[in-house]
């Protein structure tokens, strides 16, 4: 067997302490399946006293996570320490230009400097690799590189955040209110240390400009990702989707054709009997399209200890075995710049809700308002009168254009019997 | 770039035609991910002069495809022959001695001779791959032996073959009995030539055999399947389960704990709400169980040209890449060789149906059956007289043993009203 593989792990939160435990449990069967011994080397956390559960005195400690791109007796570095800049991305970069190895859990920098990343570690002929950052329990990133890699993509999709997929499942089955749910995630623990990662769709969006690249071998290009997150979403949408047919998720969706790249985070209502519309609580799932493939779908936990810490373990046993290609699937240097599709180049039916008071004429002004744009109605719903004679009107429309459904939405706000912004979510046919 | 890896591909099938389209039609794309070229050397079937829609004059035409094993100008052959013996298998040991690597996607092969196959890869020092074997659309096999190699895994379990889930499906969905259904795909082609494969289980049996290996890392172990097909079940059966909750699906499941391997393919009645209950017509899905990941599930195409040969073209890429591993993820030598644990072992509930004479007493000598080997009744429903004066008497147990069914149901057939042998159905709570 060859000599240990050596690691410095930096960051001793949940993951850094999962990624101490599994080698430390499964050493044995780690040895046998790598072909030789991984061993940790040295660690860092901002904190040495802190009791982590963990016995880590047999460990060389570093208190400056930056230095261990510096350390002799490290082949690999595993960065956990997060944020797309800062310490983390310096000690990436470090690393590479040194020579070491890394793995990394850190979803924003790679989704911001993956394609720079790329390069360093080509050019120093070393790996770079990333399956925790995506879906920890599903190893998705390997799938599509490796086990898909025969197939030309076209699309993947997903529910890539677990804490926003856990408040809409508990806002349908418990009939909760948004308030309701967030005061409750907010309680477990569930949300990240900036709510917005979870709650405006950035973590889902820095996950999907990532998939992109592995699954069309596009730079990654996070700035692109048009990205809108749950803070809309009502119980009244959930239940009147629910009565249409319709499931609301936050989905990541990206779409690869001829050069043009369109990645976009936003709700979506999707028909319920997709198999993704049963992807409940904490789980991510991820539907990858390819020409030879068809259709495959990977459902796990997405985040916690155990499924992010088992994603860097099985990177690090990749690298003891020798796998050494590059970060993306395809040279750095062959990564094409896509041209970035806008979302308003979107085509698909709509869910309009309007807030009317309820009189004559004002069903006549809506739906002039929606003739005049040319988006044509599926289904009009009147929703009980409320005690304040103010109604609901829900509206499913045909196929038309995201242009051309917020010129309409623009013209439903002037109509003076609408007293609330309108809310509006776009049907997928997936 | 490094220099072309030469293929021969044995066998021209459906499968073997799609290799050789992909290899062609996605070129470039699979030289970019993998490093290098992949280039078809010579191709071999049965008949030269059939037409198989794709222009092979370029590549060199060997009649005997047992002589791949000796041509100098392939790096890797690829068995598409199939069946456990014959031709196929002497190609492939012969490709392995004479140092060339192996990619088969003969299900029937691995699971026979897994561990020796694995055993001369490794004295060769070349590589030996079987994707395709298992469930082509999903990259199941590098998902466990690579992606979840950080666990310790407990539990496999899953559709995996198509043909008999498009069958249930069908018998489910349009009320069709299981001769029209039988009928149905024969006239599809969905079979296999021996149709006793897909009907009895066999199918089902090989993969999940190959499946064992890669998780529990044990030698394979064909024989100690235990193994049913769903010939006995009928569309009576499949509308019980239905008012009980239940679907009725063909599973595979293997479980390993301390040297002990279960090993299982058999009809089960399961929870309607389960991910896998709703994977219907001829896709296959997976789900596995380890300590850290907790659960993941895989759900793709099973069979077809696109999907198996995106398998086989997979493992080529992973192996111009330089992916160099043992067969089944740790050394041959270390393969365990587990005790079989027998089906007798099983405890869990039980549906069963019995067809009876309707008088006074019957279903006191049934229960009295059922209470002299201590398996107690959840629900007993008895449905409607039938014109004869004969009723079916469907019996839910509590969870019991395998051993005390199999006894109640002999008891139960003595009772001289039973005039059917019962039917007997496991509940699996997965």
């Amino acid at each position: 067997m060859s000599k240990p593989l050596k690691v410095a792990i930096a960051g001793l939160g949940n993951v850094g302490i999962g990624v101490v435990k599994i080698l430390e449990e499964h050493k044995e069967l780690i040895a046998d399946r790598a072909g030789r011994e991984i061993a940790i080397s040295a660690v860092s956390a901002r904190s040495k006293d802190q009791d982590r559960g963990v016995d880590l005195s047999p460990y060389q400690w570093v208190d400056n996570a930056a230095e261990m791109a510096d350390l002799d007796d490290v082949d690999i570095v595993v960065e956990l320490i997060g944020g797309e800049d800062g310490i983390a991305y310096e000690l990436s970069k470090n690393s590479l230009k040194n020579g070491k190895a890394l793995v990394t859990a850190n979803k924003a920098m790679v989704a911001h400097h993956g394609a720079l990343l790329a390069d360093m570690a080509q050019d120093a002929g070393v790996v770079l690799r990333y399956e925790a950052a995506v879906a920890g329990g599903i190893p998705i990133i390997k799938s599509i590189g490796e086990g898909l890699a025969a197939n030309k993509l076209s699309q993947v999709y997903g529910i890539m955040n677990g804490t926003t997929n856990y408040m809409l499942t508990h806002m349908e089955s418990r009939g909760l209110t948004y308030d309701e749910i967030l005061a409750e995630v907010q309680e477990l623990g569930y949300l990240e240390a900036d709510p917005a990662l979870d709650l405006d769709g950035i973590d889902a969006a820095h996950k999907l400009a990532i998939l992109s690249s592995v699954a069309f071998g596009t730079k990654t290009d996070f700035e692109s990702v048009y990205i809108e997150g749950i803070r809309n979403i009502e119980s009244v949408d959930i239940e009147y989707g629910k009565e249409l047919g319709y499931r609301i998720k936050l989905l990541g969706i990206t779409k690869y054709e001829d050069g043009n790249l369109s990645q976009r985070v936003h709700p979506v209502m999707i028909d319920r009997e997709l198999p993704i519309a049963s992807v409940m609580d904490g789980f991510n799932a991820i539907v990858v399209d390819g020409d030879y493939i068809d259709r495959t779908f990977y459902n796990g936990r997405g985040a916690g200890e155990g499924p992010t810490a088992s994603a860097v373990v099985a990177d690090l046993i990749d690298i003891a075995r020798g796998h050494s290609g590059p970060a993306f699937f395809k040279p750095a240097s062959k990564l094409i710049e896509a041209a970035p599709v806008s979302i308003n180049r979107r085509k698909g039916a709509y869910y309009v809700r309007l807030h009317v008071e309820d009189h004559a004429g004002v069903i006549a002004d809506i739906t002039a308002a929606l003739k005049h744009t040319n988006v044509s109605v599926e289904t009009m719903l009147q929703k009980g009168t409320e005690k304040d004679g103010t109604v609901y009107v829900v509206i499913v429309t045909h196929e038309t254009t995201e242009v051309a459904m917020k010129d309409a939405i623009n013209r439903i706000k002037e109509v003076s019997s609408v007293i609330e912004t309108p809310q509006s979510i776009r049907i997928e046919k997936l």
